[in-house]
């Protein structure tokens, strides 16, 4: 089934639901086309009883887990911390980590908060912050990053770089105007005739009726073309409007 | 600490990029303020053991478990079923339920696989669903509604009328140009000295400059104006300036 990864999301914020969280589907995208999808999310609160739970359940689980938020200097940054725990590892100065924030900060003002960030793991290696200089880090399979999308962004640029890459997954979308109930016996069957394709159904309900969304997904374009072609013959016979096509692998 | 709520996304398509996931915000919302708020959110895939696993560990945790999606006429649609298993009891034609599919598609339209959203775990109590027929559920704790916005939102107003209100949680947000590790130290203090004070600190980066926002969150108004008025005297203090005011405790 290849490799598969995870995320534990550090944020009072996505569950207080002042913050509508974004690097969900970022991650989901770029791992995806990566071919190391995203196969389980966890959205914890900052309490390190929590983020301890999630990250050894994940980290056990699936091949990689990321972290994103609570790496800053504030009192409810704990991430570090808890993944120090979770790892049953000492926390202590990273000292390349240090040595950034004092390059950034300069000596005058490096407070304690914003020393408090070059805290990590005994053996993290960091992930660089091109943003406001507090780095992410990474430790066996677990990877560190930052809450604010724009930094999250860069640091998931340099876990690619580490991460081997996977087969990427080829998707094909088929939204049509016929409701999911009405193609559901016959999407069940399709999906079994071929190996590895999975076809997912997302019906959607717009200006007063319903329609579905058809999404196959395999990572080779040779079952997803005449699967593909099965499902327009499929929409054909019962009627339907194709409504819009996206189409990774093209039928013909 | 009052009663909390959780929620399992049952979503390939969240997982795979496909969807950006809004419901969590909305439940979010709604629970918040109804004094039931969401203390932690799983994403899983449409996988019966994944699905069971997030259910029985949210709802030994937890006074609530939502669960969103998964509960259509296709073969990807498990989640009736899996809550039927996680909970241990049988799983069979909910007769209400069957009644309802019945008078929307009328007996000749009700193929085998839209009869199939009339199986629920037993005992269940419906959630109506006014707009596709299909109705979710709920048993013990457990609340199975639909992915789709729409119908999920027009369900949980019905869940909402089921669970005991709490203490609805206030909150003021201060959102001011200072970064936040050089206010860092002070307002860590600053939530020692009030009691069931909350604050969370969540830094941006806007058009090339560090700010913050602090989230001062209380369930007691008397809390919160002097906390408020101490946050924004912090701020005027680091010659800082603010940026927006969200005041759900007005401070005079």
């Amino acid at each position: 089934m290849g490799q598969k990864s995870s995320l534990v999301i550090i944020g009072n914020e996505i569950l207080s639901g002042r913050t509508q969280d974004s690097n969900t589907r970022y991650i989901a995208d770029k791992m995806g086309a990566h071919g190391v999808p995203l196969a389980e999310v966890r959205v914890v609160p900052d309490i390190e009883v929590k983020i301890i739970e999630a990250v050894n359940a994940l980290r056990a689980q699936y091949d990689y887990v990321f972290t994103t938020g609570g790496i800053g200097p504030t009192h409810d940054d704990i991430t570090a911390e808890s993944v120090a725990k979770a790892l049953g590892v000492e926390f202590e100065r990273h000292e390349g980590a240090y040595k950034d924030l004092l390059d950034y900060y300069g000596p005058d003002d490096l407070t304690d908060a914003r020393a408090s960030m070059a805290m990590m793991p005994k053996g993290a290696e960091l992930l660089p912050n091109p943003v406001s200089g507090a780095p992410g880090f990474f430790i066996e399979n677990v990877y560190v990053m930052a809450g604010v999308p724009k930094i999250m962004q860069a640091m998931l640029a340099h876990v690619i770089d580490t991460v081997a890459p996977g087969e990427p997954i080829l998707s094909n979308t088929i939204t049509c105007n016929v409701p999911e109930s009405q193609v559901a016996d016959e999407i069940g069957q399709l999906e079994l005739q071929y190996e590895g394709l999975e076809i997912g159904s997302y019906p959607h309900f717009r200006s007063g009726s319903l329609g579905v969304s058809l999404v196959l997904r395999s990572t080779k374009a040779e079952v997803l073309r005449p699967a593909t072609q099965a499902v327009l013959a499929l929409i054909e016979h019962k009627d339907g409007v194709v409504q819009a096509l996206g189409l990774a692998v093209p039928i013909d």
